[in-house]
């Protein structure tokens, strides 16, 4: 193992304490910005490496903040931590991903494994068996920024950035009653989740609001996937009646049903007007593209990182801040949904 | 901040020495079994946590892992990572992700952000930059197994997953050839990656074995996107000649040639035949489904894990292990380029 050079070769060559090397590459007020010059000029030319871990221990900082998903592979999520890197990396942060498969007992040891790395913040966004909240209530004794993003908790300390669903589920379900659809049916996410049970009211209170009847065999629990959307259509088409509008809280399931529609050579928009959520990339790559909600995923991620940025500027002088963000849902109209 | 319980609580309560706690929580053998069971029941009566760093730093081991890629929205990548995870979860490992963005400088940072946080191997696939790879042979000093996937870098003492992209290359273009083409074109990815250089020689070498001539300007260097693959075709449209198949290393980008083509009503795959790489899941979701060449990375992902945990089993022996392992490409025809 190659030596690399110490405080101590530092303080040899300039004549001077280790203790003032110290201070001078920390940055203290106490030493001269000469000092610190002269300091930092002889670092580099012995090829001296701070131990990041052991700066930490003394500065409180890594400069390393923790980002939880559920998952990674979706373009939302993705697109997210892309947002929070981007805005970070403008003032030398690193970013730390940890999924936790939907999973609180990973999640609970993903956070556990964060905050023993010493990170600075931690970004999540919790996983739909998250209903405990004892570990995220325990991490925040760690004094460190905690900001949730998409899937939140109500806990009182942290920041949230989140979408409007309850106003992207009206819209969508809007939409579709303004292209003619009378029995709009809605394929759900897992209701345990804010998000999902906002779309769902969204849908509800815009069939209300228009005067249509709200039919509880219309509402079908999914999983976000093409055969979640497969399935939902085929318990759909067993019914007595069957729905003119659907509107799915999962792209994923959008596809699935558009694919087990066109098997049936059901026409879509005409007989079944279709709208998916999230944007996901392939919902406009396809020969019939699919109308969805975009989450606008790149500024959550963006609006993240300032809150997290702005409690690092304010901690020093000892504020708390507790933010609340809500973006505005964006709704695209292609032509699974567009009947004129 | 509430106070947690510390091994001198638990060595009062038991009044045996603050030592003996210690190693009883350490599982040292020198303990009794009775001693270590009496010591965890009063452990978990007084809500002890160990410090996961600190005993990191006594036992050199921490029981997380770090894995680095250009880039997570991939379905390749997402999917190796995957694999990984759910084979090391068994053995109680948990797994952080760092993302380079195809940039150099990140990847040496975030290495050293994984070695701070003291992971116990790391699992890595290069950037397009990484040319430099001191770095890496830096890492190596910590004396913890670095494992390379798919994208790897050869150094003496570290372990590589990968597939047999020559043969991929090969196949991929053979496929084509045996459909009738003559005249295939490749849009190939940037090949100072070795992986697409063996893509690319493997295109050059089926073209050779089959007296069919390997045309310079039917080489179009792309970047693997939609877009990549839309220019493509435009400049291969203003060349005097035109291809009849096309073999790109990129998924993203034989969509882009497929769209760009149908908008100039070619007929795919009777006057052009397409091949993609890596079978992103998109490509059988269309309704002219694309072929490709699946890499199968939850069986990559599967076996870098193996690798490292064979590399964690013989350590302690003191035996260092460089393994190369080189899984089959399988190839997925489609109508993109299915003619009979």
């Amino acid at each position: 193992m190659k030596k690399s050079a110490t405080i101590y070769d530092i303080s040899e060559k300039l004549n001077i304490s280790a203790a003032t090397v110290s201070r001078a590459l920390n940055n203290h007020p106490k030493i001269s910005i000469k000092t610190k010059e002269l300091v930092l000029a002889t670092a580099k030319e012995l090829n001296y490496k701070q131990n990041t871990l052991a700066q930490a221990l003394k500065s409180g900082k890594t400069n390393n903040v923790g980002i939880i998903v559920p998952y990674i592979n979706s373009n939302f999520f993705s697109s997210v931590i892309r947002g929070i890197e981007e805005e970070l990396s403008l003032h030398g942060y690193h970013v730390i991903i940890c999924q936790s498969h939907e999973d609180v007992d990973l999640e609970r040891k993903q956070l556990n494994t964060l905050l023993n790395a010493q990170v600075d913040g931690i970004f999540m966004s919790v996983s739909k068996t998250t209903q405990d909240i004892s570990h995220i209530e325990a991490a925040k004794e760690s004094n460190i920024p905690i900001i949730f993003f998409d899937r939140k908790k109500d806990i009182k300390g942290t920041s949230t950035v989140t979408i409007d669903d309850y106003k992207a589920g009206f819209e969508a379900t809007e939409h579709l009653i303004k292209q003619g659809c009378k029995k709009i049916c809605h394929l759900s996410g897992d209701l345990r989740l804010e998000i999902y049970q906002n779309r769902y009211k969204g849908y509800v209170d815009a069939l209300r609001e228009n005067n249509l009847r709200v039919r509880k065999d219309f509402i079908i629990p999914i999983e976000s996937s093409i055969q979640g959307g497969v399935d939902a259509i085929n318990a759909l088409w067993s019914l007595p009646i069957q729905p003119d509008g659907i509107f799915s809280a999962s792209d994923y399931a959008a596809l699935g049903a558009c694919q087990q529609l066109k098997k049936q050579k059901i026409n879509i928009p005409n007989d079944v007007a279709i709208i998916g959520f999230s944007n996901e990339p392939f919902t406009q790559y396809m020969e019939l593209p699919i109308s969805s909600i975009d989450q606008t995923p790149d500024i959550m991620g963006k609006i993240s990182a300032q809150v997290f940025l702005e409690y690092m500027n304010e901690n020093f002088s000892g504020i708390t801040i507790e933010k609340k963000v809500v973006l505005k849902p964006k709704i695209y109209i292609r032509k699974s949904s567009k009947r004129k």
